[in-house]
């Protein structure tokens, strides 16, 4: 095997030599023919740089290119797994689409958490033309977890070995994609790759970028084996019903047995082995031109391949430094990357010109219930956006499930950048664990994370879960965000809050408590009131007790919540008995009551048409109350509100001349809806609606 | 002539009917290759659409384009007016720039007010192998001031024709565009066109896709004469030096002064006059495919262009109404142009591979000084960020400079988004003039426009003018935004604020009045005092004489500013005798002073090195103490802090660890400069400096 193996080795070397040549463009054998209609070898254009060292007049030469058929379906693998890989592949998604005119099918090799974000994503992002597959990684480890593999991807940098077994088998090829890769050009051309092929060709792949496989990095540095500088599968053409017959599963089990004789792992990942692989069997390979993966570690060698080329297609940032890595031209590159991390998602949600395709799940009915609503209507606006299907990403950070404390109680609540600030004191008073919706533009996305990744309060929490819901429209879906945070919460209690209010510290494990002693959920059918108060000034001194928040009260530094401009949201709390009271006690619903409870995480959801702001709590308790829920104030829980500024949304929402009428009407809709579901029962809401309203 | 020009013109009917189907793509004599390189004629390739009606097959013919000389510099010419045509420039700049390869130059006709934006603009953008000249509009106004025309571009609307003559003799070609165009492609591709020119052609220019031109719209709707439908001048390949060369001015002249004799004027501006040229020399014009110009009126056929193609090239806004606009597609040409317009302008700057260009002015000095800056330097990002040219577009919104009133103020502020409310109730305060910084970014911008669209106090102020300084770099650079905003500041004195006061009622007669009786500036060189205070209050009555105000100072309501954190802040200003103080009286500077004053336009500016928070206007009055400046307090005078949650920005800069440490250094470097500047006297801010802090 030896003999063969060097010359064939030499033979490839050669080949690279000519073909791996990062400024050359690979012929076929089929005649050239240059872009203007010159044959080859004739006088250069104005212009063109001269001719490469490696013997090719790079200008004069490229091979025709049969167009891809219209409308073809192209085909995208890629492996994600964890919290911060599908934020890449967002973004990778992002580049992709920008570009491209062709129908995509994306098949993603994921582990739990990032099925769950993708899936919802997808689901909610609802782009024309483009279908997802899920594949279970939990399932493939067990074909890979035989190889010891030192690279930070663990398992999953093995995973694409097996994708031709995995996918579907009657896929025939397939692009696969790294998620820390980012396109500058359309898919299509990639794919028209394929056509290059000849016949014994299975894999295309460009070349590595760095020395790494020459092994001389260092001393004892001892790479897997490579054809010269072997081959980044960062970027790889898979041939998969060729690679299939090819019995790629046994040659690249049995190459990587051979080599973990020697070697004790891998480094990087299934890269190793690919290239191990191909050492072995180089007619495998068509080499694809470097401007497909413009690598950019460190120890890149990409400038060799842009510095003459002026057309870039995808870059690749590899290396754990990503946008931190020193190359010359990383503002450039860091630049097409920071385009699309900051890219508005809701602008690619396009149709395909002339690729006629079957709408994404719940696309059609959304866009006939838009096509219902009357333009003319003064709150067309409010029913447009209660339509409003909003991209979610759910958990955007890490986050950790709580492990399974009995009585646990997530606290949930919305906001936006404006109230950024909030999160660290809300950490401090709250220990528990959180579900937190964000409604925030990509951009805005960015520098939460950059926020959160910069405190050392928040970065610490790997229990409070941050979703984000992509802003679109001009009306505040308030109901909808709380929908989604409490829809994620994993305790089997909630908290149900609001931003700008801070708990008393003790108050997590005094809900608790309460919760077990009260037996909430299984015997009692109740929502337990957090009686709520208020400070107006601007510098505070927070309560560490009841005691001490009497008094505040009692020397007016504090007020029970809103007292000057509304009582009527709270004073059915009774706060006068709350003072006293030791134990628990029962109130009764009222008009305009809209407390903040604690109840078991499978209560009603908050009602979305609600947008904007006004009685979208009120709505809530009205639900709860209708469903029997009992009400019982805590006397030893309470949460305080802060004064801030009014929010932008808010302004812009008050300062409608129409939000008031449609709130009048969106209300009486609420109501009748009650009176279909709870018939007699809703009659008590409807009268007290109707009740002329106090100051 | 009758004769002759109507077979020339059935014969240019006949030409067009050929050339202008909106699906096919002209063929130059030249023989014509498919990209497949398969000769004219072959089968259709799979997936094409059936052949079109007209006779050809689109999909078989594609002109050979000879690929222009790489870095060939491309020159673009634009006529724009006005404040929002400037905004409509910077979005078509931007998607050019977003798919250029090639150099540009553009030649920009401005009035006054468009050049003011864009001369500063594009000198603080930087953008890497762009050139800008500007040409005075109101210069070339005699030339077409005698054509009556009733569209709404006025005068401005007549200027393409006169283009041959303003810009450089030695200039052979350019692209035209109007402002209401987004590329969706490379900029080079529609030069390239240029190259299917016969030898008579002059001008390249796609059909208009409406039915304007042949004249039955309505009753009595007579449109100036065109070939066919006409074509549209939004997007005009204009051979310059051959235009020059057949006569073009006469041309045009003679063609216009002969249809005023019948018609009283143009509708559709210098549009109409093009039209009515080509109708008489048909043989000037080259049709270009409809994708380099798809025009998106209400009125418009473009879908017949644009229903086949998949390759859009040139977004035309051409509608009073733009984005709202009843269009099938809409949705997919607003995303594009909402791309653009949110688009960071920020990362436009960057370099062309393989075309090197000197860079911009002051390009090379910054990276030089940048390059000198020690990266591990824990003050580095202070230094960077003092060093960073930040993109600036003035007058962001329409402005009225003031009339010249005498003794006349200006408040001078900066913010960022989360302050935008305090804009209407400074606009209640504050009834003259206004120039304000806003640190945003591009998509904040758009934010910032709706909302003073939406707000009836905002949208009726003229006097207030809007300076966007787009956020670049981790610090807030606060005194070069409000350097920004005192350098545009129109009157001779102009009073220093910050966003988060509101000024007494009585505030600007009143400084006005005491300008005059001062005599400031001229007679006395001087700083007038306001002085500060603040409420804790979250709900607040507003003071509306200085007895009440110190009513509520006396009860507690309002305090002196900072009165409890930082009383060295303003305690200089003396407020026991200002309480009693019935004409101005002098105070002497002190340690850590930093009222708000009011000073002649020329002061000095404020020093840039201070980014981030603190003593950034501190400095500010020392420089103004150093120059002798007298500090005046007046005693009817007052504004007053309303509180608010501390911005992102503050936060972010006081949970750095290297804040103090870095602002100390900034400190004593700035003392060095002032003893540098003022010898001796310099010492005592030195002195001043080194005592010992108080609580």
């Amino acid at each position: 095997m030896l003999p063969r193996g060097r010359a064939r080795a030499l033979g490839a070397a050669a080949l690279l030599l000519l073909l791996l040549d990062p400024g050359s463009v690979p012929c076929a054998p089929t005649p050239c023919v240059s872009p203007g209609g010159r044959p080859r070898g004739a006088a250069a254009v104005d212009g063109d740089p001269p001719a490469h060292r490696g013997g090719h007049s790079r200008s004069d030469c490229v091979p025709p290119r049969p167009p891809l058929p219209k409308c073809e379906l192209l085909h995208v693998a890629v492996v994600c797994a964890g919290h911060n890989s599908s934020r890449d592949l967002v973004t990778l998604v992002k580049s992709v689409l920008f570009y491209r005119k062709n129908p995509l099918h994306f098949h993603l090799v994921t582990d739990a958490t990032a099925r769950n974000i993708l899936e919802m994503l997808f689901h909610t992002w609802m782009v024309p033309a483009v279908r997802v597959s899920f594949y279970d990684a939990e399932e493939l480890k067990p074909q890979i977890s035989w190889i010891p593999n030192k690279h930070y991807s663990g398992l999953y940098g093995l995973m694409k070995l097996v994708l031709p077994g995995v996918l579907p088998p009657d896929l025939a090829r397939v692009i696969v994609l790294d998620t820390d890769v980012t396109f500058a050009s359309d898919i299509a051309e990639l794919w028209a790759l394929f056509a290059h092929f000849s016949d014994e060709q299975v894999i295309g792949l460009v070349e590595n970028q760095s020395d790494w496989y020459l092994g001389n990095l260092w001393r004892n540095h001892r790479p897997w084996p490579a054809l010269g500088r072997g081959f980044n599968t960062g970027v790889i053409l898979l041939w998969l019903d060729r690679l299939r017959q090819a019995g790629w599963e046994q040659m690249w089990k049995l190459t990587a047995g051979q080599e973990l004789l020697t070697l004790p792992s891998t480094s990087l990942a299934d890269q190793d082995i690919f290239n191990a692989v191909i050492k072995e069997h180089p007619g495998l390979v068509q080499p694809l031109p470097c401007v497909w993966n413009v690598q950019l570690s460190d120890h890149t060698l990409a400038e060799r391949c842009y510095s003459e080329a002026a057309d870039l297609k995808v870059i690749h940032w590899n290396s754990p430094k990503k946008l931190r890595v020193k190359n010359k031209h990383v503002a450039y590159f860091r630049n097409l990357y920071l385009t699309f991390l900051e890219y508005d998602g809701n602008l690619l949600r396009r149709e395909l010109f002339g690729c006629p395709s079957p709408p994404p799940s719940g696309a059609k009915q959304l866009q006939q219930a838009l096509a219902h609503l009357d333009e003319e209507d003064a709150c067309f606006e409010f029913r447009q956006q209660q339509l409003m299907v909003h991209r979610v990403h759910v958990t955007f950070l890490p986050h950790v499930p709580p492990p399974g404390r009995p009585h646990d109680v997530t606290l949930v609540a919305q906001l936006s950048m404006d109230r950024l600030q909030m999160l660290e004191a809300l950490c401090r008073h709250w220990p528990g664990p959180m579900s937190l919706a964000l409604y925030l533009t990509d951009a805005e996305a960015q520098q939460f994370l950059r926020f959160v990744e910069a405190s050392a309060v928040l970065s610490a929490r790997q229990d409070v879960a941050y979703h984000v819901v992509y802003r679109e429209g001009p009306l505040y879906p308030v109901n909808q965000l709380r929908n989604v945070a409490l829809a994620q919460a994993l305790t089997p209690y909630v908290f149900l809050s609001d931003i700008d209010f801070l708990p008393a510290f003790s108050l997590y494990d005094y809900l608790r408590a309460s919760i077990e002693q009260l037996q909430l959920g299984s015997e009692q059918k109740a929502a337990l009131v957090v009686p709520a108060f208020e400070t107006l000034h601007y510098r505070f001194s927070f309560p560490s007790s009841k005691a001490e928040l009497l008094a505040l009260l009692d020397s007016g530094a504090l007020y029970t919540f809103r007292f000057h401009e509304w009582p009527r949201g709270h004073a059915a709390t009774d706060y006068v008995r709350w003072r006293q009271a030791r134990t628990p006690y029962r109130v009764q619903w009222a008009a305009d009551y809209e407390p903040y409870v604690v109840v078991p995480r499978d209560c009603p959801r908050y009602d979305p048409r609600f947008v904007g702001f006004g009685w979208n709590k009120v709505a809530h308790i009205v639900e709860l109350d209708a469903q029997e829920y009992e009400l019982l104030v805590l006397p030893e829980a309470f949460t305080i509100h802060l004064p801030h500024a009014p929010s932008l949304d808010i302004s812009r929402f008050r300062s409608s001349p129409t939000y008031r009428d449609c709130l009048q009407a969106l209300k009486d809709e609420f109501h009748q809806d009650l009176s279909r579901r709870y018939g007699a029962a809703a009659l008590k809401y409807l009268t007290a609606l109707q009740q002329p309203r106090g100051a």
